[in-house]
């Protein structure tokens, strides 16, 4: 059997970073982890320095007890992290030992168990159906079932607080119930997420005083308050923290293991993972998302792309003169970045620190910098923007440097045409075609798309991909359309975003027209010319 | 002058909710507010009873300089809220007297003003470059003209915290300055949103122990504590609270209005809102995020979709039992929905609800009402969403009850052709051919636009109006494109929102399509058909 508490970790056992994205973050809404994908969640969890790994209920679900299965036969080196199992107490009024679920959760030869069980005398009552008394037996005859056969055991006593609130002494009964049978955590859970951080401290303290007992938490964001309440409890005295990546779980979300994360190592100095993966909580973050097959949070605490971006041009020359004035840690610490966001209030020091950023050195260059402020001054006056367009403000900055890399476009237009038909039998067929001039040949091709955009790139891919092989690793991920009504003196302009991937790398670009169809256009061109772009410096660095 | 203070709420001036989504939510990557959008968010927050909406820095900013003069000219009518203009104090060595931007504060009209102070030694020192005694007289001089002149004035203290533990006389020096001077509230701002609950809490209560000034808060959420941070600040002593629609904000974003306002009165009872307006808040927060063009945070505390969304399970059974035994509150309350057991009673209050607000009786035809419930449901399933588009929902419900105004469309479609150039000569032209069929007429009209919506939009008018002499009052006046990215086993569809006008109304109607021009159509036809009911109604009742 593999380790029963974390390793390597610089507190050690005496705290605990608890993560169940593979068993409550998965009640989300829309995730669905396969196998594979619960293997790289735990290796992601381990990379990060967390304690403690929920796989999942063996026994409940399937996927979860072939993965423990898995786990078990040497699929799963935790180099880190201890894996736990969740579970049930055996139901009222059986035996233990005869408990099919109870038998799953030894079956599963997970080290470390969490039993969940009721401590609320209105759930013991009406959902469980039984007392006081019986419901103490089950924690008891559980927890001793499995401390006996090795096992480490926490005990979650769900609705903990409301519980307590109602009636603390059948509250206190359930973890005592546990302790005394050898469980080594009392978790307290805000089943319902309703808590708010004062009185939740409150009775966390409360609860350590009276028993004495290690004391864990386990916070819901009902109230938008989890990552605070588990930070509350930890100040007030818990030493084992609940959390799932990016709070992922069900209806509000749990509290978000990045932002406690950093929350108690930044601001509260609390070593809780090793120091050494500090600097990783951003990418992890971003990885686990990817898994979840959701777009991470731009605007996460700690770890969201826009976490430390600045947008202000008021701010843009303080922080010049000292970052920290502005954000509330270094950035790098948790592996994030510090950006600018070049709008219209921005400037030379903005676009200068930006340049920085995308790799772009404008230092020492104010004949440079001074022009590449005016187009982009007058691009936006004209409704560009380039705040979330990454890929296109570098080609620009490297049009006005003169780069050798952005000298030559992948290939010229000559002209291209759409046509949408709504027809007589309610069919509609939009087929575009393109002239260009790619590679020295003029290139006719025409394709359907189920949009306007959407036929264009096929008839540009149609003609390019003989010429540009690169282009078949490229696709449209995303495409945003913004249209800009009422300024005064112009008329409506449509602003498009597009974001492109290929199997590496994820870059915006924006085109801006009067005309949706050709903002969409010139969006696309510098999709292609940012690929392009770094197809050449790659073979000049070769 | 327009009132100062809120009007109609409980709790009345003694408990200030201050909404700043249009100043400092605007510092969001992505979000840029129209003018019309501006208006429309002031609408709904005022729809919420919000006792403030700071609309924005008038004369830094061309956008909010004209919203503030239109407001003026009486363009804006606000129920509950009062008015607020945010701005700078005058500069390090200069007379307020000559400093423009205070001028511009005083020209606004606003009857309130926000201004913004450092209260950290370090900033006064380092971003300033003045000392403590010219940043006082800066507050007090420029406090003392705009009350003077007979506005309120609340001071935003930044960096408050950060400033207060490092320097606690320095900071309090700063709120002094304002509130001898006649401001009303001395609001503490951790503007790099670095704070934890328990040691704001102890800060702010702290600061009104000392001074017994009214004090307010205004929280940032990178430590993802934004909510929790407010939430602490209240109780305690901080009587006005500072947040943003859905927690837009710069980096990480500000304190949710929503989230805030739900703690608030559903956990400490605080009435800080009008009663009648707390079911709104979840429909106001999907309409704002509908207007920043943002998708609405489903898993967002009180109001997100899956707020009181359970995934079957461990909970089911137990649900049905008692649904107050898993959610932490009736999520009707606030305007939302349990989703676990999709119950057609829930759908079809709101929808009847809605109805009734439209003008649509819906009461006593369960039928009818089970119905469209129905429609809905399934339209929504395939990507359309009637949160932000009234005239589509209140077509569909007429629709369903057949009345005679709804009866005939005004137009039947036989078919559309749609074609782009972009020309040789890089000129592009945009073409559309309609063919209708109107008044018993079949028509064709062919127009050019400066895109494919405008150029259809112009044909579809073309061949309409000799038999529609109503259609000349019309225009679109906003457009708005969302993708909804691929949904599992479907393809990426088009959502559009047109918004229209005519001399008196304006109303807002939906399309979705897989191709952009079809969903656009689609947004337009309703625009149109709304029209024409009214235009029926009208002449009916006469």
């Amino acid at each position: 059997m593999t380790r029963t508490a974390p390793a390597e970790t610089p507190l050690g056992d005496s705290f605990h970073v608890f993560d169940t994205t593979l068993r409550d973050g998965a009640q989300r809404e829309g995730i669905t982890y396969s196998l594979a994908d619960k293997f790289a969640v735990a290796r992601l969890l381990d990379e990060v320095g967390v304690g403690f790994i929920e796989g999942g209920w063996p026994g409940a679900l399937p996927t979860d007890t072939e993965f423990f299965a898995r786990a078990a036969a040497g699929e799963l080196t935790l180099r880190h992290a201890a894996l736990v199992a969740f579970g049930a107490t055996r139901r009222p009024g059986t035996k233990v030992t005869e408990d099919q679920q109870v038998a799953a959760l030894l079956a599963s030869q997970a080290p470390v168990v969490t039993l969940v069980a009721k401590s609320d005398v209105r759930h013991i009552e009406r959902a469980l159906r039984t007392d006081v008394a019986e419901a103490c037996a089950m924690v008891r005859d559980t927890v001793s079932f499995l401390v006996e056969r090795g096992r480490r055991v926490f005990l979650d006593a769900e609705h903990f607080f409301d519980g307590f609130a109602h009636d603390p002494d059948c509250a206190l009964r359930v973890l005592a119930a546990a302790m005394e049978s050898g469980a080594d955590v009392a978790v307290l859970c805000d089943t319902n997420g309703g808590q708010l951080p004062l009185a939740l401290a409150d009775t966390v303290g409360e609860v350590v005083a009276r028993t004495g007992y290690r004391v864990g938490i386990h916070c819901q964001d009902d109230t938008g308050c989890a990552v605070a309440n588990s930070v509350a409890a930890v100040q007030a005295g818990a030493t084992h923290v609940q959390c799932t990546a990016n709070g992922y779980g069900e209806r509000a979300g749990n509290a978000d293991l990045f932002a406690v994360v950093g929350n108690l190592v930044t601001k509260l100095g609390m070593p809780v993972i090793p120091t050494a993966s500090v600097p990783e909580l951003s990418r992890v973050s971003h990885a686990l998302a990817e898994i979840a097959n959701l777009a991470p949070d731009t605007h996460q605490a700690y770890v969201g792309a826009s976490a430390f971006a600045h947008k202000a041009g008021l701010h843009a020359s303080a922080i010049k003169v000292d970052p920290l004035l502005y954000n509330h840690i270094d950035p790098e610490v948790v592996g994030n970045d510090m950006r600018v966001l070049v709008t219209e209030m921005a400037g030379q020091a903005s676009l200068e620190l930006k340049g920085r950023e995308l790799g772009v050195d404008l230092a020492g260059q104010p004949a440079v910098l001074t022009s590449a402020v005016r187009r982009v001054k007058e691009l936006e006056s004209r409704g560009w923007s380039f705040e979330a367009a990454d890929a296109s403000l570098e080609l620009l900055l490297r049009r006005e440097l003169e780069e050798s890399s952005v000298d030559s476009p992948p290939f010229t237009l000559e002209s291209y045409r759409v046509i949408l038909d709504h027809r007589l039998d309610g069919v509609i067929v939009s087929e575009a075609t393109v002239k260009v001039h790619v590679a020295g040949t003029r290139v006719i091709a025409t394709a359907e798309g189920n949009g306007p955009v959407h036929a264009l790139d096929a008839a540009l891919r149609q003609a390019l991909s003989p010429y540009l092989p690169w282009l078949a690793d490229v696709r449209l991920s995303d495409y945003k359309v913004r249209i800009l009504a009422d300024r005064p003196g112009t008329d409506a302009v449509t602003r498009v975003l597009v974001e492109s991937t290929d199997r590496e790398h994820e870059w915006t670009t924006v085109g801006v027209h009067g005309n949706i169809v050709e903002a969409s256009w010139l969006a696309l061109c510098d999709a292609l010319a940012h690929k392009a772009m770094r197809v050449e410096a790659a073979s000049v660095s070769r």
